[in-house]
């Protein structure tokens, strides 16, 4: 993947421009980042992303059963409506499992960002989302947080610090955007034919799996975008990017992706995008590369990895079954360990797509690693081992298989599991 | 557990003596062990286990949708009829994958064992079931297992050859038995006060998970058992054990539990079990003894494993929740790192509690290290870290969680996550 590249976005014809750039390059957008002392290391621990104004807001969190304040607080702020202004967030403590006190803390950060650094742009607390990531099981410390909080000073040259505010064991920032012109309404002026940019930044590197785990990703559009038909591009988005990578199967308390909509480079007199303009495919197709870029930058920083495995399923007999053979192939301890050791042992490939819980004919599904076709009919092919080895000596593995049983198709990613990553979480609170 | 102990398997108060002892134990058992050069180490690889007389017959086997071949075989013969004689294996190939040639190679093996070794016992090659266990995809070598299966020699004695033949990454031997004393029938004579014993021998390192993994039991009893009631009584078990180990949550293609009673220490004349004697409740606890400490026997030689973890599951809203939430606990990959750095972080046992997929209030769990309650209501109770951590030092750790919401209790095991687990899996067949 190059930083920048253009595409078809399919039928609308319009050209997608990708971009290495963070929540900052969708217009209306201000990012700050800092240090309270949050993280025993000094790193930067507090931050925000504010839109200059009121946007249509969605959101999704994790499934997990035990939910963290933050994800309480902002689940409740889309509930009372879905309108939001901007979000403030910590990481080195996840404010999770602490009761009433942490949501009386992440209610507190809210109204700490909205009279502080957020005041001057007429932010509401209660628009104002919540996101924490960290330590699960420890109160905040609220004094260093309003410290941090106050000191924030939003701008449009903040999204790299607020980027390294998200990070706890990433190695890398994690940013993508996606850009495209606007077609100009029949019988408008050419002014109108406006480029509108998708723009997002994430964290995540371990305890990743389908469903949203310990990642969270803020993304920033300046379209004009009808609240529920942007809840319903979220999702969608969601389902193929996030809820395909899988680092450990550990599904996180925190995780949470927000969309923020603020039309600030929407043409005036426009109509909001519904889901029924020619225009909803290309912003749907910049959300989704978004989305996906994102994904596949946290899976390729999994704690301790030193390759992306993607794993791409055809011929599934629905596009849930090969969203469940994908996940459960690249979720596979033994495969994982095998990739990171170069051993062409397509027997786990199979075993794990066998206990996916999807349709699937013992006699009838290829295997590939890279080019090399392994498996034909169930059966080894007589490939060459050495050939197969060195397509999984590089950065990146593909593992391809096909079902044979109809047309469904999906592709997850994943990582290698390395001695690394033991040594990483064996030794993280202590 | 030591290897000799007593204890009251319930209302029937029949004393159950458990030993370390393998099939043999059991009366009219015999078995073998021996080399035939499908291991490239040398080990022993090719072995038989055999009754003297036709016995009634039970088996569980994996879940996966890629079922080996002498799985396959071996569910054939019990749709059949419920009724075996032995059982012929071999480790270093799974026979998995390999189409309708791994069928006939496993049918012949049947046959070598019945017209070889089994012969003088009368058996017939369809009552004989076939296990294997080893590297997936590769055709097995017949020439090489024809020469080690003619030469098995079944005995009394063959039983610790027997046990290394099944074994792959397994570091030590898994035999167990238990042993308990019929009461007479009122009325009868002092002699038919025998001893009835189960015994049974099993292999399993790794990739193993909830619904059988790669993992072999064999299981004997002298007692006398209606096939119905035999399958019914191995089932609870399984659940109860085999089903509640897991290392690295990838199940196997070849997972197999037999169990044959062939009624060789039954009295004369007295009824076999069919699930309404008294004595059924002795035979059921002996027959979860065993089948418990072979699944622990295995979840404490996970490959790399250092630790013996327990999780026990109280408060659960059902059995099946509390399965679930165990299962996900012992399963969750940062779980099992933090017990290998001895780091209290429950954060991670809570939120792999959240993702099990059962009900949970996280207003109202508690959690224990040990002996120390980290967790209640939701909270962290101000333990003492130090002491925490003391408790995940030793060889075996004990992790408790009580959720509150019902009757429903569950206890799984399974063991830490070492950098020795990846490299052992990177390095399997290259």
């Amino acid at each position: 993947m190059t930083a920048s590249s253009t595409a078809r976005p399919g039928s609308e014809g319009e050209p997608i421009e990708e971009l290495a750039a963070d929540i900052t390059a969708a217009q209306g957008f201000l990012a700050a980042g800092g240090t309270c002392g949050l993280k025993a290391s000094g790193r930067r621990d507090v931050g925000g992303v504010l839109s200059t104004r009121l946007a249509s807001a969605a959101g999704v969190f994790t499934t997990n059963k035990v939910k963290a304040a933050p994800v309480l607080v902002s689940q409740e702020l889309l509930a009372r409506g879905r309108q939001a202004q901007g979000i403030v967030f910590n990481s080195g403590n996840a404010n999770a499992a602490t009761g009433a006190q942490g949501i009386e803390q992440a209610r507190r950060m809210q109204a700490l960002f909205a009279g502080g650094p957020a005041r001057p742009y007429g932010a509401a607390a209660e628009q104002i989302f919540v996101a924490s990531t960290g330590v699960i099981g420890v109160q905040l410390d609220m004094a260093k947080l309003e410290r941090g909080i106050a000191a924030l000073v939003l701008s449009r040259e903040g999204g790299p610090a607020a980027v390294e505010a998200m990070m706890t064991t990433d190695t890398v920032p994690k940013v993508a955007a996606a850009r495209f012109r606007l077609a100009p309404t029949p019988g408008a002026s050419a002014d109108e034919a406006a480029v509108v940019t998708v723009a997002g930044m994430a964290k995540g590197a371990a305890m990743i799996a389908p469903h949203m785990a310990t990642m969270l990703a803020f993304i920033g559009t300046d379209a004009a975008v009808e609240p529920h038909y942007l809840d319903r591009a979220l999702r969608a988005a969601v389902d193929e990017s996030f809820n395909m990578i899988i680092i450990d199967g550990d599904m996180s308390t925190n995780d949470t992706t927000l969309l923020l909509a603020n039309g600030a480079a929407w043409p005036a007199g426009r109509e909001a995008l519904d889901g029924t303009q020619p225009e909803c495919a290309a912003f749907e197709t910049a959300l989704r590369r978004v989305c996906m870029r994102l994904a596949q930058a946290i899976a390729r920083d999994g704690e301790g990895a030193t390759k992306l495995i993607e794993v791409r399923i055809e011929g599934a007999a629905s596009i849930e079954d090969a969203r469940k053979v994908a996940r459960s192939i690249a979720g596979s301890n033994l495969t994982k360990a095998a990739v990171l050791g170069a051993d062409p042992n397509w027997g786990r490939i199979a075993c794990a797509a066998g206990y996916a819980g999807a349709a699937l004919d013992p006699d009838r599904f290829d295997i590939a690693i890279g080019d090399v076709l392994v498996v034909r009919g169930g059966l080894a092919t007589g490939y060459d081992p050495h050939a197969a080895s060195a397509a999984m000596q590089g950065k990146e593995v593909r593992l391809w298989m096909h079902l044979h049983l109809g047309d469904g198709a999906a592709t997850a990613w994943g990582c290698d599991l390395t001695p690394e990553y033991v040594r990483l979480n064996s030794e993280y609170t202590t």
